[in-house]
């Protein structure tokens, strides 16, 4: 079998951070030790139809595995998941539980994320940015409290790391919520216990090389 | 075995017109036949550490049935669509897709409609808010143009209706969208397809009623 080949920014605009929405992918093959290869794209071939065939919203990441073409770094993972062990529980209860922090990750985290990242990235040079702000960022600390509570005293979303945290971590590895990471050593912990795993290092050095190849 | 319970807004602010995220989930019971009762929740409750141990983040919906506790709209309606037939593809293949297209709605489409309800729910008084719905009337169309030309001369995001299209057809109800809905024929037209379904139909007839008992 061909290994699956995973979209991705021809050159990142993250600088080999490991900031865009691959990484959460490049992490859960590496957990599952599945190879892949990487289909390089510039800002202009994810506008194209081909592109598009693909990815509906000429974003990446997208997945080709086996005559199947997937997009959305959520659901990639989650197929990586439910196609390899060990990135969620087998009991149907704990598998749901996981697969709901999932959703929890793209959906209530990530976007109040994006938001205040948009506001400088889009709107840096208007007026009303500056007042905006902290107005968005109370809205992401109003996350981050409720986030930071649930993970009190635990090493993962739930008893046992999951894809759950893949994409949570994933998540809070962005800017915006990188900027107050000294707020919340809660939180602070729980991706550093991310970032340490062999496979976030596998994976990070993987996309940090490619980068740093570009010249 | 008793019934599953949905968290619910005891009073919901869209005044019956089936707008919050519990729609989705009423939506996929109805379509699997599976009767449902109700955790109907003030917002006072909504804050308090009962419901926070149930959904971290203090929204609805939730869902607890045998033991399971569950949050996330899409991850319910994933749960529910695995747990009975004809909501999800039996392919492998054909079913990620669905998948993908859940998250989709849920990270792709519905934050850029949230942005653009948020600026007038939360910052409808301040000065820059009229310069700034352009803007994100701008971004939100971006993703509806791409969406409209998936769906052009489809029924449903894929080959068979599925928790995708529910998921995808309930963000594509909120206002900020629906007011767009003229410049998209395409988009009207789906979501009046998923509207005319039986199980939507009983599924808002019911949130309805449940409304206008209220008095």
């Amino acid at each position: 079998m061909k290994p699956p080949v995973i979209g991705v920014f021809a050159a990142s605009p993250d600088g080999g951070r490991g900031l865009a929405r691959d990484m959460a992918v490049r992490w859960a093959l590496a957990e599952v030790g599945q190879a892949y290869e990487l289909r390089p794209l510039s800002f202009a071939d994810l506008k194209t139809p081909g592109h598009k065939a693909r990815q509906p919203f000429g974003q990446i990441p997208t997945l080709e595995a086996d005559g199947l073409t997937l997009f959305e770094s959520g659901a990639i993972v989650l197929h990586v998941a439910q196609s390899h062990p060990g990135l969620l529980p087998t009991d149907p209860a704990a598998r749901a539980r996981a697969i709901a922090w999932m959703f929890a990750a793209v959906g209530t985290i990530e976007p109040v994320i994006v938001e205040r990242e948009v506001a400088v990235l889009l709107e840096g040079d208007r007026s009303w940015t500056a007042e905006r702000l902290p107005l968005l960022e109370a809205r992401l600390r109003q996350r981050l409290d409720d986030l930071a509570a649930w993970l009190d005293g635990k090493d993962w979303l739930e008893r046992d790391f999951s894809a759950g945290d893949i994409m949570m971590v994933c998540v809070l590895r962005r800017p915006a919520a990188h900027l107050l990471m000294g707020d919340y050593p809660v939180l602070a912990a729980y991706v550093a216990r991310g970032e340490s795993r062999p496979a976030f290092q596998r994976a990070f050095a993987e996309q940090k090389a490619r980068f740093d190849a570009l010249g």
